[in-house]
Parts: structure tokens; sequence; C-alpha cells
């Protein structure tokens, strides 16, 4: 059975995350439910790089599958994207070789986190942005993120997807930005541990704020215990945005 | 009772639109409800400068409403952003003339329309866009409107709010640009009939597409009747933006 790779977009809002749950919507649910009744074949498993929480968004997910050796696979994305559902869209799909797997083949991930930073709250853009009203530093949340970068154990940010898995990282670069209100991080890792990139952005708006010094930073990473972190960002502004291999 | 002008952003999605209606969610539904728990007066009135559509987003609307005296002018606007639903804010509010009227002293509305002009779909943008994935010729859409300007009789376009109502508007200008796969329309009228913004975009998608020809719209507008023109452009990509007193 061929393997197919593809690249896909989701609007997090609707959704109980990536990874398939007994009785909620979520996003591998939905592409493998639309798969079975698309192909006739009910047991097609999709796998992703990685698992994204409730109210995630992506613009670059990777998934793979396998299907049937009679479907041509330039015809796979636009026939999926007229079965699914609006807030999930095929972006581009390939063929593979047998041994590809969207989420052990991954060598990264980037994720951009978006935070809209003014007074003045937005209507259109609450399940896009998490809107922080205080003014934020910056300057200090770069000073901060430098003592982030390269191998460590990055316990004091989330947890390993199962009990016992390894909590070391590689953290490649974390790149923070500012475009007249949008306050933008850009965080890329070999793999992250759940729940890392919310709480390293929490952390950092603490530091933004001037509630925490820069030097905290190295402090938490050392401490390697979630309580000395800051807050968890909120899910909805956290986009997965590109997977390399 | 002092006269409170108010211009407010809603995403339109989670509407019924913008006018009150039994047993739906409206925004002006939810306003009234707010400021009378805010306010402890049960019977407060809003009135907005006209009425949006189901799924219409605004980033300008205005509304007035009167309220007791004892209130500072400067504390309802935070006060309210506090009590409302994510989806809809007050961006500012200031005491106006006793006999100012969001609706009868407004002079011209703007409405912003977008269309998502590529091939491949978005799951972001469901709720902000039309996606439209045949190329639209911009050139074409925009001799077209040219036809447009000036004050005429737009019946075949729309329906005033009251039978037997003029359906004479001014239409001051329509811009349409492109930027990437963006393209977008701005449309400024003294006042717009029911539906004549999401008709006019309709129509000119036709033209965009090749389906009809530049010229089709002096007919159209010379026959004063709806089924001349084109589809009605979906709510979603219609935002309104501004309106001038």
């Amino acid at each position: 059975m061929p393997n197919v790779k593809a690249v896909i977009e989701y609007d997090g809002t609707d959704f109980h995350g990536f990874q398939i749950q007994p009785s909620v919507r979520t996003v591998q649910g939905v592409l493998e439910s639309t798969l079975a009744k698309m192909l006739g074949e009910p047991d097609i498993k999709v796998i992703g790089s990685g698992r994204t929480d409730a109210g995630v968004h992506a613009t670059g997910q990777v998934i793979n599958f396998r299907v049937g050796g009679n479907i041509p696979i330039d015809r796979i994305s636009p026939a999926l994207n007229g079965y699914l559902p609006d807030d999930v869209r095929i972006k581009r799909v390939e063929a593979v070789n047998d041994d590809f797997s969207a989420r052990y083949s991954a060598k990264s991930r980037t994720y951009i986190y978006i935070i809209l930073n003014r007074e003045r709250p937005s209507a259109l853009l609450t399940r896009y942005a998490w809107q922080v009203m205080q003014p934020l530093n910056t300057e200090a949340m770069r000073d901060a993120v430098s003592k982030l970068v390269g191998v460590h154990d990055f316990s004091s940010f989330g947890m390993p997807d199962r009990i016992g898995g390894s909590t070391k990282r590689q953290l490649h670069n974390i790149i923070i930005g500012r475009r007249k209100d949008a306050v933008f991080f850009k965080i890329r890792a070999n793999a992250f541990l759940r729940g890392m990139a919310r709480v390293m952005v929490g952390t950092l708006v603490e530091i933004g704020k001037g509630k925490r010094d820069s030097d905290d930073m190295e402090r938490i990473l050392g401490a390697r215990d979630r309580k000395t972190a800051g807050v968890t960002a909120p899910p909805q502004g956290l986009y997965l945005t590109r997977v390399e291999y």
C-alpha cells in the first residue's frame, strides 16, 4: 500500500486537539473518518508529526497514511478537500518511501505564537491571538531566551508524551519580533514536550511585563520543576507552522 | 439622560445579524441586555448606524444609547468590555448632543469585502473571507464599477428596509485592489439597501471570472430588477468599517 505524506492546515477552535479521542471532535478523528468514507476502507490510520492541544492551530502540520494502490496521488488532495469540513484543509500531498513516518522521521518542528499587545481589545482576533494589554518589553524577552537555546532538560516547561519518557530536547532558536500591535515568537526545536511552547511564551510574557527578571530563565531551566516557570499561554495564539524531515 | 455614541467591533460569525430578534443571538440584543445588567436599567435601547446580516463583521459600527446622568463617560467603555462576550468590543465612547442618532445622523457608510483568490483553500480564513478559486480579473471589475458611482436607483442590487421605501442611494466610490492572494472591495455610499454590498460583489466576481462582460453593469443598473444581477456574495467576507457623521 502506497505511503502518502500530506501537509495540512486547520483552525483548532472547534477541535479537542489533534489526537483521536472517543466521542469528541479531533483533527485525527475527522481525517480518519473522512478517508474511510472517501476510500471505503474503514481502518485507515493517520499519523501526525505531533499532537496539538485543543484550540491550537496549524498551517503546516504533516501527516502520513497508507491508501490502496489504485488511487492516483494527484487526485487525493482535491478529493479529500471536497469531503473535509471547512476547518481542515489539505495543502499538498506526495508519495513517500514506505519507511516514512510523519512522527518519527521529523527532524524539527516550528511553532509561531501571536500576541495582540495593546490596551484596546479586539473582537475579531479572539480565536487567533492572545490579547495582552500591558506593554511587553521585547528586549527583555530576547535577553531571556538566549539561555534556552541548545540541548537541555526542559522539564520545567513541559511533560513527555509517555511517563518516563526523555525530557531532553534540542531548542534550535526562538525569534521574538514586534510588528505594530502584534508580538510574535517563532520557536524551532527537534521536538517539543507537552505544553513546552505555551509555558515558554507564558514565562516570557511575565518577563516582558517586568514581573520577572530576564536572568530568571537560567534558574527556571536548571530547576527542572514546572512550578518554577510561569503561566501556560492560552492555546489560540499558537500555530504549528512547519515540520522538517 | 446623556446620549452616548460608541464605535464597536464584532465578529459576526456567531450572531444572527445586528438587529434584535426574539430567541436568537444578535449584536443589538447582546448590547441591550449587557447594558441593562451593567446599569440596572431594563429598558435601554441601542440604535445602530445600520443592520448587518448574519455572519457579517464590523470594525467600525456606530451605536448610540441613553444612560443615567451619574455614570462617568470614560468609565463606560472599560466597564462594558468587562461585561460583554469576547466577540463584541467597544472601541471608543463619547458624549454627543441629544439629537444625535447613529442611524439618522449618519452621512456615509463604508464596507470592505475580502476575497481569498487562489486555488488552494484555507482552513483559517473560512469565517473571514470568501474563497474564490478561479482567477479574478481586477481590471475588468474596475471597468465595471465606474457605471455604479453616483446617485441611482439601486433596486437591481437590494431592497429597502421597509416596503415602499426609496431605492435611490448615492454611491461615492468603489475601490478594487489586490494584495497577493487577497482581492478586496472598499465600497462607500450614503446608505446601503439590504443586500446591496453583497450583490454588487457577487456580480463583480462574475465579471472578474469572465462569465459576464464589464459593460453588463450598465444594463443591470438600468433594469431595476434583482434577477438581472449576479449571486449574493457570502456574508463572512463583509466588514462594516466606518460610518461618517
